[in-house]
């Protein structure tokens, strides 16, 4: 059974977990982020996109480009991903004032599109010839796929067509370059294919999906293809050579692919477009090669928190287990490109399991992305800091005590914003007759199928979930993978439903009353022996939140602790707890100082109680000690 | 209390576990090492270093240079380390093969001095220009260094002094440099600075003296001298910008040193030379830096198994309690240096922990650098290696799981044979009415004072040492800070001598049978909670073996196993045990295999017996899982 997450499906929060984190995203990020495109913010790096696309209209017009092209090759993204998540914003809450931001950003873009379509800055402003020549390093094909989103996002949310008409002439003018002209190669950065399928689904236009089938179906079939791209010219962006095509996803046949490797944004926007593609087409084949690298990631590579891409070297997956806490890598934007996956994998097949893992990503990593007051943002997610070793030891230097307040290369923040601001896109699904609920969230749902949900929940914090129904048809409930059990009543009466792929179904009428209560107890979950990092620990979730305990609420000492998974965990409420957020409460046992670096002497501990807060609110009270795992008494 | 290592000294053990691996170094690695040098090892990578002099023989005589130079910058350094191996294996076992091809050799290298005394062959043959103009990087002091030892041990092992006239010159040539033409700075590798005060000692010349004085000195009083240096050339050998003067141990003046940082090596052989003026001059200021940067390693930044420098980025130390197990670097050679800090350390002050540091790296890093069999080597020395993910994952691409045969970088295993010729140097130490043992091994030593003892003992596997004593005086023994308690007799008398600072003493006369007997019991040993990685983990040792757990001996698997550290630890015999040592066995628990990386099932736990063999004695059995550390049960 398919479900579409139709592009016309309206959702918004107006308050609870999601309303709050959305509030935040429309209210502080969407206009921070838009000061710094504009290098108007305080403090931050400069950014320069918005003068980027000046200059390069100018260069379009045969004028002077000014002060040239500044940034990263890949610097026009920023720009489309502010659009996207204003415009995701917009959908659910109009605002003319941020709509005209939009609107004069996108007059900006138009103007510096080149006559032929070609729409990039950094070639158009500094060498023209050079367009197409580095597909490897140059993200031409990246940062076309970002605004194809953004047009995307921005015609849904208010009509307005400018953005999507110049992203059309922008795939007319790529399919001409690698479809008519046969030039040859795929993105070194994927993220066009999943671009190419939404401009496809929304406008029907047939070159976009033949151009998204060349571009899944040609890569990895001539490995050495970026070698010899590498070769024909003398120049380069970072040095990359393309020798390692395992980097690039580009070693196999992705039909054949059976490893999740290289760096782990690509991969995972690589492997939503193949879903996606798979999805449109019903090509059995290629889902099942999806299948196969979703296992890659999710049963060997995949952190607790849903985080993926475990090495800083290169920002990729490493080998299978390698998942250490502390060196972590665990980039946000591969959590968030992991969602993006599994939203798709649930548009080939509705099993439990691709929303367990996206939930299990947007609730920890993502959301673990951004500091709670929505001014600083993670690029890295590690699972433990230690002030004193992590961000000074050589090895841990990308691993941060604190959020930074803006990164030079800018990719997560806006990225984060923009899926929070879609949040309901993830969340519902639908097809002709079936509402689709795959994440909780209160707030309220539009389907295309006519039916409207309103739904009052606490949820992650709290586990009843109640939906006032508006509409005839059926309504599916996926059930938690971590829920013991849970209760779902129809206007006071049980729903004797089983579970179908974690997916409970009732058919629903107009004004019904349905409450879904899901197991609210806070679990102990360990780690496979096969992960040599975590052998003999353990860690504290509830719900969907895997927890962390901080030196904050711990004495300032966390290293010390042992959990004692053998006692209970209670859920407490303290003033202190960041986001208000329910506070876990455990019997643990703390080692007293021994003296020396190595000691026969037996650790002495004392009983102790330990207190545990959600990883994605981590980090807000000062630099202190942190760690997601402890070693656990027997 | 001073003593000194007297040059004349002689030990040398024929059998026990000292012995074998002396022979083994003088049968199998000396020669191995010497077809290697002349590029007649098949397998090996090519060396050129005999060649390399050949050839600055002909420069230096205005002839054409053949094949010019191939290799490492410091290529020279493997022809001086293997020298000084030679010269101690003739030391304490004369051998007039061997000894002819060390004339040899030395001979080709005294015509690839030059006039004025320079001896450097990569500069010789490259550009005799670029002399002196790259301390930084270019490593001409640490040749000279290492030659300087080459030409003392040679010298004192055989009476030949044709390469301690070659040096004496080329220090000659370098005190013109930097004293009389005052051309500023000190080695970006340190090791001239031990070698001089050698030099000093073996032949009296002041000018060694002065020259370490000023290396030492002038060190760290201009943390931007390097960078002044680099700035003044137009090459580099590795791009190193000299902007980190921590890295080069040159960012404080040393007497003000407080860490021990940067490249591990260099440091300790910096640490040696400093703490050997300190001794030579009686510089307490400076023998107090030396107390400051023991602790800052020893007490901060040492692996259980005497394992320095954690990091692979530059080789170096992180920062306090960042002791990774899987990703440990701990250079073979790092701890070599480490046992030459010890060893001068003693001759400040006699305490019994530089001597069990120095036995502590002895016994498990520097020979767990070299394979059973003396042909294979390990330049990095993790505490835990898992096929699969060791040696394979990006950052742990050092850390390999079997020795490799030689290494390009050839640095450790020459060190490691001259160390292992030497040891008698390490174990012993005098002054003028006392003789010290510092380490235990069987064999016989003479001292300069006219004492001699003849050692029977089968430690470190067994714990009884016995000594026949020749001659009169004062003996000192060590007692191990592990041996919880002791016995010594002395021609079948128990003697009631309390340990001072680690020592115990007694008056002895000729003939004289004296018996120590340390604890033999193995113990368990907990890591304090300041390191991260090993909170809740526990190691077993027994004597000055640090044991480790490899899958050979348990099942293939020893993630799944926890230490029951409430039982106790059986010594027991195996035929399959490497180097025929006492196997440990404890009990401890195994964990069934759980499905998925992450599970709500609380493991299930199976009473097993583990069992563990020396460190030093791992990887000898093929490819495996090996750890140290193991969680500990409660």
């Amino acid at each position: 059974m398919k479900i579409q997450h139709q592009t016309d499906q309206k959702a918004y929060s107006s308050d609870g977990f999601i309303g709050r984190y959305q509030k935040l995203v429309r209210d502080t990020v969407i206009p921070y982020q838009y000061s710094v495109l504009n290098d108007k913010a305080e403090g931050a790096e400069k950014s320069h996109v918005v003068q980027n696309f000046i200059n390069a209209g100018k260069a379009v017009r045969g004028e002077d480009a000014g002060d040239g092209f500044y940034g990263m090759v890949f610097q026009d993204s920023d720009a489309a991903k502010w659009i996207e998540a204003a415009a995701y914003s917009l959908h659910n809450f109009p605002d003319p004032e941020l709509e005209k931001k939009v609107d004069d950003l996108v007059d900006i873009i138009a103007s510096a599109q080149d006559e032929d379509g070609y729409l990039d800055t950094y070639f158009t402003i500094k060498d023209k010839d050079k367009r197409w020549s580095n597909l490897l390093e140059a993200h031409e094909l990246y940062c076309a796929g970002h605004m194809m989103e953004a047009a995307c996002a921005y015609y849904e949310a208010v009509g307005k067509r400018k953005l999507l008409d110049v992203m059309r002439k922008n795939a007319e003018h790529i399919y001409s370059i690698f479809i008519e002209n046969g030039h040859g190669g795929f993105p070194g950065h994927p993220e066009i294919e999943l671009a190419l399928m939404k401009m496809y689904r929304l406008t029907g236009d047939e070159k976009c999906l033949e151009l998204a089938k060349y571009f899944i179906n040609s890569r990895g079939t001539d490995p050495d293809w970026y070698k010899r791209e590498r070769a024909a010219r003398d120049w380069t962006v970072w040095g990359n050579n393309g020798e390692d095509p395992d980097y690039q996803q580009s070693g196999v046949p992705l039909r054949k692919a059976v490893r999740a490797t290289g760096h782990a944004v690509r991969a995972v926007y690589l492997y939503t477009g193949m879903a996606d593609l798979a999805a449109e087409t019903g090509d059995k084949e290629l889902y099942e090669a999806c299948r196969r690298l979703w296992d890659s990631i999710t049963k060997r590579q995949m952190y607790i928190t849903g985080g993926i891409g475990s090495t800083v070297i290169g920002e990729a997956f490493s080998v299978d287990y390698d998942l250490p806490s502390d060196t972590a890598y665990a980039e946000t934007c591969a959590s968030i490109g992991l969602m993006f996956f599994a939203s798709r994998m649930l548009e080939n097949e509705v099993r439990g399991e691709y929303a367990d893992v996206m939930e299990q990503a947007f609730h920890n990593t993502v959301l673990a992305g951004m500091q709670l007051d929505g001014k600083r943002f993670f690029y890295v997610n590690p699972l433990e800091v230690v002030p004193g070793i992590s961000g000074k030891a050589q090895t841990q230097r990308h691993d941060l005590t604190q959020r930074p307040s803006w990164y030079a290369c800018a990719c997560c923040p806006p990225s984060a914003a923009r899926l929070i601001s879609s949040f309901g896109k993830y969340a519902y699904g639908e097809n002709a007759d079936t509402a689709y609920c795959h994440m909780y969230a209160a707030g309220t749902v539009s389907f295309a199928n006519g039916m409207k949900l309103t739904c009052e929940t606490e949820y992650p914090y709290g586990f009843t979930i109640r939906y006032k129904v508006s509409g005839n048809g059926r309504l599916a409930l996926r059930i938690p993978h971590w829920s013991g059990g849970y209760t779902l009543t129809q206007n006071g009466n049980d729903v004797s439903a089983k579970p179908e792929n974690g997916y409970v179904y009732t058919a629903v009428s107009d004004g019904d009353d349905i409450t879904l209560t899901l197991d609210d107890k806070p679990r102990f979950v360990y780690a496979s022996p096969k992960i040599p990092r975590l052998s003999g620990y353990a860690s504290v979730c509830r719900g969907p939140l895997v927890y962390c305990f901080e030196g904050a609420d711990n004495s300032g000492d966390v290293l010390s602790l042992r959990l004692d998974a053998n006692s209970g965990i209670e859920v407490i409420k303290r003033e202190d707890a960041p986001d208000g957020a329910p506070v876990l409460k455990v019997r643990a046992l703390r080692a007293k100082a021994q003296d020396g670096l190595y000691s026969t002497g037996k650790p002495v501990y004392e009983e102790c109680t330990a207190y545990a807060v959600p990883y994605c609110t981590w980090g807000n009270r000062g630099e202190n000690q942190m760690r997601v795992w402890l070693p656990a008494k027997i």
